[in-house]
């Protein structure tokens, strides 16, 4: 617990359910420039379901540790917007964190996670609404933050947080593996929170869903095109996939859909 | 009607209809980093609906003073490219605006803005088209004025464009407000234009929106799960919302829809 | 054949299919910069369908040469990732390209270029994935590369590289020229690889696709509002427009449908 590590490099990532299709994040980048120019802002992405925090909480626990140590991740998936729930600003590896305290950040911390409760207050634009906190609260916290107001100095710690448990696994006596299907990405591919691990080292598997039995394989070539294939997928996890096609679509499973893992067959 | 303001910073934002599915966008970032390498490029959305000019300018107007002043504001939604359109250049409150004079950028000017209009042959590249300005005359310009040209020296000043009033409200005897939807956005909210000061203060309200009736309310947390609610919304205009869902979809009602609002109920 | 012309200027273009609803275009960013701080990092599209390695080729082609001199294009579209594939390095004309050596370069490469195989065990990431060498390959190649890395130090130079011949018009005695559709754009614009040069100076056409006949025109304000017509569009290719209006959906035509230009009416 220690935030020796924190040394701002002026990277900011956005992590939201707001979409393209609006200027909601630009307004944001707007207000963050404002403050501080310097920032290098990137989108993670934006195309997180309206509200679904878990997928939230999927990604940016998949992805805050391919940036550079000083960045400041900002996630506002916020159905809570407006209501007294809380922003939470996390640091962590060098790393700081910002969200509503609804569960999304926290897949992502671990036990040397400080924690703190943001002084929104203190951030807040004048006139801020009680609906786009992304505008008002996040961006111009995210900018001081980033251009180096020290975190200790930004809100109180705290050990009570809103707690989240991704969807997972259930392992059966035979060795079979129950789970679901966290989300489609945009290839279709259907995303589990089935870790490498527990798959073991050179056993064979077969997966069941939608009422298509396929093979556990190491990559897509393995298999002919047009064919359902399982592979531990980029981000460690089981994912179903068709090569060269769109598994989602062609299985007419999405998120919440079962998968069933059979063992040495 | 001063330029005293215009300090360049180098932060261009881009508002166009183009959307993000083809390279268009990509390609007038390149044009500008070509004359200007240390630009900051901000994406405001490219998902104004094709040609909507009037949902371009709510956009540009609602967001150009979250940046920083020295910003130029480049806005092509432009179904007249190719035609005897001009191109106008306006300068307000230490903001530059490129856009065609299609009405768009009416809403936003205010009494104090210097209107020019761009002298396009001066920026155009060679061999420049007839159907993508957006590439071979916005972005040099843009990029000669984010790098520190005068505006003066990038055309003549006008008093004449094209004007464009966005959809208003009808206010009745009994006190009722008659309005229309301009847009759903990305979360299914129905944006009007009724602002905040139409409401008074204090007074309650009830909408019929889709032949449904709900209450204007200060935030999504006072109405229950699934439930239709009216808020003054970030943009400081009134909006139909269903928490936790999606308005539009809710009640088949799109850009265009009949908002009516009634005192005291 | 000279890299004399490469001198990184920082900037990297990313084309890809791999959308923009997933972090995946967000943690190829935070790779590089995690490598290479200061890069300016521009979306070219994300939006090529899946696999569409011609829809990508035609992007890149047309594309590249806007950017200034000393870019690295990062051209991730890749069915074969995991499999035996290589990455290609190209250089050409100051510029650098990254790609998997499935054709989608070949159409950009001109004999000028040199060509070399990327060496990607020397750039991929420690415990790399066979699914998503965008993140563990390409952008650490990327990152390095535009930070100043020699491209004659990142690969072998090659002559064998795998070709790919765009679809090209077929001419006929009687003057008439038979073509496909490349793909739909953003606004419905039904894009040819018939390009201006084919159709002569001052010769009027007339073009048939979806068993509809309209004119070859020079700019959409020829036609009145919700007509159909022809132009050569921004990438200097024939195009199939309704004014006001979105062609693909008006005709039911897509990619791969046939167009048929005849002289002189």
């Amino acid at each position: 617990m220690s935030e020796a590590g924190f040394q701002a490099s002026g990277v900011v990532t956005l992590l939201t359910d707001f979409g393209l299709k609006d200027p909601y994040v630009g307004v944001m980048k707007g207000v963050m420039l404002s403050s501080a120019p310097k920032l290098e802002l990137i989108d993670l992405t934006h195309g997180v379901p309206p509200q679904e925090v878990a997928v939230g909480a999927w990604h940016i626990q998949q992805s805050w540790a391919r940036f550079p140590a000083g960045t400041v991740h900002v996630v506002v998936i916020d159905p809570g917007v407006g209501s007294e729930r809380r922003i939470l600003l996390a640091e962590q590896a060098g790393h700081l964190f910002l969200a509503p305290d609804n569960g999304v950040l926290d897949p992502t911390l671990t036990a040397d996670a400080m924690v703190r409760v943001l002084d929104a207050e203190r951030f807040a634009l004048p006139g801020a609404s009680r609906t786009f906190h992304g505008r008002d609260v996040f961006s111009p916290a995210a900018a001081a933050l980033a251009a180096g107001l020290s975190p200790a100095e930004a809100g109180e710690e705290t050990s009570d947080w809103v707690r989240l448990k991704l969807p997972s696994p259930e392992l059966s006596e035979d060795g079979t593996i129950r789970a679901g299907v966290l989300y489609a990405d945009n290839f279709g591919n259907l995303v589990t929170t089935v870790g490498a691990e527990l798959l073991g080292r050179g056993l064979s598997w077969s997966v069941e869903v939608g009422g298509e039995t396929m093979p556990l394989v190491g990559t897509y070539a393995e298999v002919g095109e047009g064919e359902l294939l399982a592979l531990v997928g980029s981000g460690g996890t089981v994912e179903i996939s068709l090569r060269d096609g769109d598994a989602a679509a062609h299985l007419g499973v999405e998120a919440g859909g079962a998968v069933l893992l059979r063992p040495g067959t």
